[in-house]
């Protein structure tokens, strides 16, 4: 599986490279731009910025968008939410899907991409960041659990705008303290 | 954390022992009838008999119940559904309730149990039996879920009507195969 890292993480340094079977269309501004898309969204929730986007690669539209509602349902974080959205749209071309994520899937949401068949992420902050950060984690890399299931092809890509994303759960924790 | 197993299973037989904090009065075969009805309820999807039961402990009342629906939407195991059948109905209480699920729970649904404060599980099939029945399973142990988390109080239990449980999953490859 190929790991494709951004700035100065390296999520799986030891994996072998692999090319990604499927094409990368769009260029790395691309991907700045949709996950600007999913910070603005994250600035709904400030006290849980954790917001993702469904991108259909073919078409680069947006066709899922998902906030994260956890203190109504604890299953609802942003990537759940957009996979219920997507469910409820369309539910057909998982495959086709790119996930971006202001913080790096949890073991529940990137075990739901997995069972979705959804096949590229990218996401800002990672889980190591969360943590160091304050926030309360379970510290299971998303590529560990990618790693540890069928080994579908999927990519995963970290820390894209990650200082942005970082800033605002920063900023979150310190509205709490206040 | 304290984790007991039953049958043949050993989940963590390294980890410390430590008293759940949470009163345990209904007897083992409480939680075999409380399995019992997981099973009756998995045979109402026999093509993925994944389903789920929330008991509030107090009562001893039945607070929800979920049936794998992941044909329709990818998120939906039975304990997701269990959960989101909670959250629906009252979402309030999740330190209350214990979990019982035809098949251990996957990184997604321990995930969500974590999130949710749900503080005790029951299961019947483990992962690894899953696997050598010959399911597509994502290969990390509910415990582990637990261990690499924030370690809240919460005990797993497996191997409740293990054969039970482990014949629907056999059943359910066979008629796929034929």
């Amino acid at each position: 599986m190929a790991v494709v890292c951004h700035g100065h993480q390296r999520l799986d340094q030891h994996s072998p490279p692999r090319l990604a079977l499927l094409p990368m269309s769009s260029a790395a501004s691309d991907h700045e731009l949709f996950m600007k898309q999913a910070i603005r969204l994250a600035t709904e929730n400030p006290d849980a910025p954790f917001a993702a986007l469904l991108v259909n690669r073919k078409s680069g539209d947006i066709v899922a968008t998902g906030i994260n509602q956890s203190s109504t349902n604890p299953t609802l974080h942003g990537e759940i939410a957009a996979i219920h959205d997507f469910a409820q749209r369309s539910g057909e071309g998982w495959n086709e899907l790119t996930l971006y994520s202001t913080a790096e899937p949890c073991c529940m949401c990137q075990g739901a991409i997995l069972w979705a068949g959804i096949r590229e992420v990218f996401f800002g902050a990672s889980i190591s960041d969360l943590i160091r950060i304050g926030w309360k984690q379970i510290d299971i890399p998303a590529q560990e659990v990618v790693h540890r299931s069928w080994k579908p092809e999927l990519t995963i890509h970290g820390g894209v705008l990650a200082e942005d994303c970082k800033q605002l759960f920063r900023d979150a924790i310190s509205d709490r303290r206040r």
